[in-house]
């Protein structure tokens, strides 16, 4: 369908136009929460004949060791280990930093769902900690209250709007003497005190996921400019097979081998898109423009900033704060917006710590997280939305605005 | 470099023209001991074209959906749950059975060194059993003897020329009421009581590994009858994400998500050399003949049999016995033969439970096992193998029978 027809259907005059209500949708095909960048179809098949026809497909493959080499210059660090996927990687690294022991590792409970898994995969539980009421990030205050002797390493994640507060993160870091490591999937790209991120930490964790900023199909990377943790890496990926052991895993023998590794299939997709990064980072700005630009001027709604605009920032995602002056609760906000076919969905919502089935936390106890998982709503964005898409959300959102009270009223009816 | 040319030097008229005494090798290359089929590049470009085009590339894409249905069928069960790899399904399986127990997963003693690994990610033990000294397989009276509370799981594996006992595991799973699963990679189109593989078990795990017999550059999958594991499996293989728990998953609470979908890459390519499968087990055949014919006169050799000859097989490997007779040490036939670009290897030695970090036994305790790790050595096969080079290493073998107390000298001096 196309977007003129689309547009002409997004004029909603009455409630009864809404979707949710038996209207039309605005959007014929859901309008999606991810990147989903798709490089030129023959440049991909290209670099895949060449690695085809020179059989070398997994374990080092040609163009896996280029995707590392191209990701290390990028991420000015020492070292890229490439990977099936991001979840593997801090499942690896929190496995690698308990050294063996039971424990914990602590991790912001306003974060992804799958978090609290990969900890107990590693054989550790998850011990959640606070946030920035700004950044959304990891809060070092709160780290440093609920740090315990059985804390064997901090998981700190960056946001699409900030990388966090890594010095402060760092000095507890170092006066605790546990490891620190990120989850960068959202800080692709960005900078940090003008530095860009790859570099913070023991370690930084990255995914290639097609929805994610740089698109592999599937895939991650781990950064660091830490030699032995790059080895004992690369060695634990492929198994840990003993005659593979690197002459610097002797402390390290409580690694435990998987199969981890990034084939050729998806290096190749992860190189074709690394030539249109910069420019998929320039849409995203767009996109995230003509947001701010809809939205600013509606009560009771705002957009989250990109982040520090002395920073090189990534525009990842759309993430609408929606406060108690907007008329609708943001799961009836949820409800309208995904029935006109713009699939939002809550951001971290709800918290880690309310719903860990292992360490659950009582309501209350980690308040920000609990604040913002409960007015948050995630837009559309990516390379499936169009500025014209942003300008039909924004259109529904003032519809909304105006008609809050008889769109509540309909709501409790039904 | 032709075939011609590495036959003429392949022609041994003194010790000193072994290569590893300095003469020239018998291969240019390396022969290896993988598979390493490898369909039509354009059949494989053209699948994944489609699949490109379509935009739907993890996730139950059509080509996974597609491999999922034809190897359902293949296999004749009711479920095929498509993986990213081999060995996150075992580890998939580990964590299931045990329902949030640490305890112990059953397992041969002779088998594939990441075993030990997997369990300890599935927050298991490795409990090592010994073998039947013909298929060398999982023992059910080893096992029976061996199980104890603490043992969760039982784990058999499937070698290159047997299932194994499969009635006689299944009794023992069944009297103790301990789940039984395969790695059933060794397993492909091979039957067991003229019953292809797949339906046996609670669930077998395969590969599509470049080295294995189906080639999917990476990859694996699980097969069962049972319509709730199934369901279980494909909500953890996505994270067991809350919004996506099946409704029969009530007592599954323990389940731990992580991420081990397999991309339409790969499905591709695995779809791509389905239809190459039944020619790769006859090529497969015919190697294994010839190895049969090469080394049968030899005194002191014998070439394990592939299996029972009134089932199918699938001729996957090629593995010496290494008798006393034989005038070299397995470890001096191994470095001989590696030397002349024969990249032989010691065939699951040495044996788990003498390498376990976590779980040792003293030697002795398995017998079977040990004597099995001695004596066997793996020999060149696969795609990259041609019945010529079975013949050079034939003549290589027979050139060592006649020649072996001065090659024995001649180590003895270096």
């Amino acid at each position: 369908m196309s977007l003129a027809l689309a547009a002409s259907s997004g004029v909603k005059q009455h409630i009864e136009d809404l979707a949710i209500f038996g209207g039309r949708p605005l959007f014929d095909r859901p309008r999606p929460v991810g990147q989903l960048d798709a490089p030129p179809v023959d440049r991909y098949l290209e670099l895949l004949r060449e690695s085809f026809e020179a059989r070398h497909l997994t374990n080092d493959g040609p163009l896996a060791l280029r995707l590392e080499a191209v990701l290390a210059e990028r991420h000015e660090v020492r070292h890229c280990v490439s990977l099936a996927n991001a979840a593997l990687g801090l499942t690896m690294l929190m496995q690698l930093f308990a050294r063996g022991r039971s424990g914990r590792v602590a991790m912001p409970a306003f974060s992804y769902r799958g978090l609290p898994h990969f900890a107990r995969w590693a054989g550790q539980k998850p011990l959640f900690c606070d946030v920035d009421r700004e950044t959304h990030t990891l809060d070092p205050a709160a780290l440093d209250a609920r740090i315990d002797a059985e804390t064997h390493s901090i998981l700190a994640v960056c946001t699409f709007n900030s990388p966090g507060d890594l010095d402060g993160l760092a000095d507890v870091a170092a006066r605790r003497g546990i490891p620190l490591f990120l989850d960068s999937v959202y800080g692709l790209e960005t900078t940090y005190g003008g530095r860009v991120l790859g570099g913070f930490g023991r370690a930084e964790v990255y995914s290639t996921h097609a929805t994610k900023l740089l698109n592999g199909f599937e895939g991650g990377y781990i950064t660091t400019n830490d030699d032995d943790l790059a080895a004992v890496l690369r060695w634990q990926r492929n198994f840990a097979l003993p005659g593979q052991r690197p002459d610097c895993a002797v402390g390290w023998d409580h690694t435990l081998g998987l199969n981890a590794k990034l084939t050729e299939l998806h290096a190749a997709m992860a190189l074709a898109s690394l030539e249109g990064l910069s420019a998929v980072v320039e849409r995203n700005q767009t996109r995230h423009e003509a947001y701010r630009h809809q939205i600013e001027p509606i009560d009771g709604l705002s957009l989250i900033p990109a982040g520090d605009p002395g920073e090189r920032r990534n525009f990842q995602l759309a993430v609408l704060d929606v406060q108690p002056a907007w008329g609708l609760t943001p799961e009836q906000t949820l409800k309208v917006l995904r029935a006109e076919g713009a699939a939002v969905s809550g951001y971290y919502s709800p918290p880690l710590h309310l719903t860990d089935a292992v360490d659950p936390l009582p309501p209350g106890s980690l308040p920000v997280a609990e604040a913002l998982a409960r007015r948050l709503v995630q837009l559309p964005v990516g390379e499936l939305v169009s500025v014209e898409d942003v300008g039909l959300i924004g259109q529904l959102l003032r519809f909304l605005a105006s008609h809050g009270a008889a769109v509540r009223d309909r709501f409790g009816r039904t």
